[in-house]
């Protein structure tokens, strides 16, 4: 990258709409547009204020491509940091391609992915997660996942770090200092007050890291595997919660052998509903391939729907209640909701044995659509018992998750330091490495250039 | 439609991007957005002056929805004549459909199609004739038809038509003054002066309604049907032009049937290109009526291409002449062009007769790709002895060339009316009918609420 480039691209989505934006930053980027822009009130571009809006022309050897509305923003109050010019012109393909093209010859080049906001990041417009962010924004499909984003473009995880960041560095210096006088056995640093620091921090570390398998999940939905046995009505239950018939549903026991998976948004929530094999012992060779993958995907899933036939469990409850037993023993550490379906070819009174069944049973009948409400409630409500009902940092990232590990990896070798008392000479490169590994999720040490642009080229271009 | 009412909608092309643009247009627009936009610098979007941008955050109840840049726009110096606010949020579809929501909840309504631009009309910012071209300018795809259509948009044939029909207007006034005097014989009007206006009225229009075949082709691309025998390589031909594999090529004479058409777009200018079944005595039904059709679409195309096997014609040059004659006389009022194909089979001798055989004759290999840049040049250089390649207004709307015949018919009548020395009173209605139809185009006359609904009705969203 040139700090002299001025760059361009399509800034809104590709097709035709009413209007397109394009997008010029660099430092010569309003000397250039106005080069091809005629202001209706024959003004020229440089001499205008920042945060202004001009109509005229684009005009190219004097044939007219476009009326065109042009926004000025000077740096450094742009998003780039940069001189910043957008053209809103008349939504044809061919006309943004014309614009394009007119400044490509002219001066300008193409934008690579996400290089506007790696130009903030550059000119410290915002940290390095807060740019990762602005990704996230863009991507995001539900209210969770969009406020989680949100939340850390607005510098989430950089408040939390800030400040802890800053006093480890300061402790930092002043061991380091210490080594400096070592022979004169000085200490500048209070060590009570740097073992609390240090428990601070793993602690908030943690917590952030335990963040994760829940951010993760509402950036791309909450996986949630829905086993049992054949028949039972996995793959109804499955095209009810996603209202179409994504799964071929029959009579015939073992219909579905693949895992199928599909999104659906509950009260701002992602789901990921995966339908599975039905569990039995089987001598079809690709069923039994479909059953492993089901006990797969629910070792993996967050929340485990195990379903069973309501009319079944009455006929033969003890059998039934053994093998809800066996499902909890086999999935110990994972939230699980039981299920009887096919409830509408019970009696009432066989509905209430099968609630004083177990402890956790919903009723429903994925056929008839009926209790699918009170399904969404208890899904719902679990979410938001966890992280998101609160405003605590979410992190999202699997970048930041790594640096996180690496950081309390880091600072737990300090804390051992510190317990087993040995000299602080011998944990001091420990401090620095967390000091980096912190440092390299918000992008204030030197990061790397291969990671910065391996991060960015996850953008759409002309962001 | 409430004047009171202030419209929202996206305005971009839909889908993800960096950023989108949603856009409120009325009355109380700034107001509406102000209650849910907190600026960066704890302005008030009411206090600002027109065109200026404004960094902040769309928020409802706390919750951020999104960082947003807001651009205003103060009747009437706007698209629409009224108050109008743009929003520049994250290209999320997500954020894009939240906003709108919280606009939509609090005193805004969805845009109709074209609205903002019916607004622009109705509040004189345009003529109705610029506002059609709007969507023109949008949907344009080639140089020309974004040609024709900025022009349009520029004014082109209110440009043309307003001097003209201010003229006749003044007269028509002078005609009725005379009607109201009737009884004394005196005559306000000079009759030369208005016999000379009333000609080149006459003329304007005529040139008006001929651009209009070619202004259609050019929005539409040029019709250009390609006949010949069977297996001549019709469909080779189509596939070179077009590169790619639109229609099935065999040895087999009869493989196409179905006409097949595409747009290619040569030096700026789209042409249509027509494939069509080869031409001969068949049983087969099918073939039949697609050989019917071959000749409906000759018919129909500006320009025809008539393929020949080169090789064929070098082995029995009589037949071919005569059947070249036969084309040309079947179709006396086309373009015709006349292709030998196949000619990487044919001796340098054997070309030099077939560059004889007719005096417009192309020699091209499809299958080689060799002489397509010559019938390239030969499709545009045709096209460009036509209006395109000086500055005359063209008409490409068929509402106006409808607008445009009726006109002409009614002053038609009141040139036969002055050439037979009828009394002006039995004209005078047809200058006023003149005057009504042309009045139609820009929109000067209360044009009819269903026609307007018509007109908007083909606009996207959001213009």
């Amino acid at each position: 990258m040139n700090s002299n480039d001025t760059i361009i691209a399509l800034a809104t989505p590709s097709g035709i709409g009413a209007i397109a934006v394009l997008r010029l930053s660099g430092k010569d980027a309003i000397v250039i547009a106005d080069r091809f822009f005629q202001s209706i009130h024959a003004k020229k571009l440089i001499d205008q204020q920042s945060h202004t809006l001009h109509l005229g022309h684009v005009v190219e050897n004097d044939r007219i491509i476009d009326q065109v509305l042009v926004s000025i923003f000077k740096s450094p109050n742009s998003y780039t940091g940069e001189n910043v010019v957008e053209i809103s012109c008349h939504g044809s393909v061919y006309i943004q391609q014309e614009i394009l093209q007119l400044f490509l010859k002219n001066g300008c080049r193409m934008a690579d992915n996400g290089e506007f906001t790696m130009q903030a990041f550059l000119n410290g417009k915002m940290d390095l997660s807060q740019a990762e962010a602005v990704a996230d924004v863009i991507a995001s499909n539900s209210a969770a996942s969009h406020q989680v984003a949100i939340q850390q473009m607005r510098g989430g995880i950089t408040n939390e770090l800030k400040e802890l960041r800053s006093q480890l560095l300061d402790f930092a210096a002043l061991i380091e200092l210490e080594l400096d006088f070592s022979g004169e056995d000085v200490e500048f640093a209070d060590r009570s007050k740097f073992q609390e620091l240090v428990y601070t921090i793993i602690n908030t570390l943690k917590r952030l890291i335990d963040s994760f398998a829940f951010g993760n999940a509402m950036k791309n939905g909450i996986p949630i595997a829905i086993i049992g046995e054949p028949n039972v009505g996995k793959s109804t239950l499955l095209n009810t919660l996603l209202k179409e018939e994504k799964a071929i549903v029959s009579d015939i026991a073992g219909t579905t052998r693949d895992a199928i998976e599909d999104e659906v948004i509950i009260e701002g929530i992602a789901f990921r509903f995966i339908d599975t094999a039905g569990i039995r012992e089987t001598e079809d060779v690709v069923e039994s391939i479909g059953i492993k993958k089901a006990y797969e995907k629910a070792e993996k899933a967050q929340l485990i729907i195990f379903l069973i036939d309501g009319k079944k469990f009455v006929e033969n409850p003890v059998d039934f209640k053994k093998e809800i037993q066996s499902i909890k023993q086999q999935f110990p550490e994972k939230k699980l909701i039981i299920i009887a379906n096919k409830i509408d070819t019970l009696l009432a009174s066989d509905q209430e044995r099968l609630l004083k069944a177990s402890d956790n049973i919903l009723l429903l009948s994925a056929k008839k659509n009926t209790g699918i409400d009170i399904l969404h409630k208890e899904l719902t409500s679990l979410v938001n018992k966890g992280a998101l009902s609160n405003n605590e940092t979410i992190v999202t990232n699997s970048r930041h998750f790594e640096a996180l590990n690496n950081a309390l990896e880091s600072i737990m070798q300090v804390k051992q330091g510190i317990d087993i008392g040995i000299s602080s000479d011998l944990f001091a490169i420990d401090i620095r490495e967390c000091l980096r590994h912190l440092g390299n999720i918000t992008g204030e040490y030197d990061v790397d250039k291969d990671i910065l642009g391996h991060i960015f080229s996850n953008f759409c271009i002309g962001k």
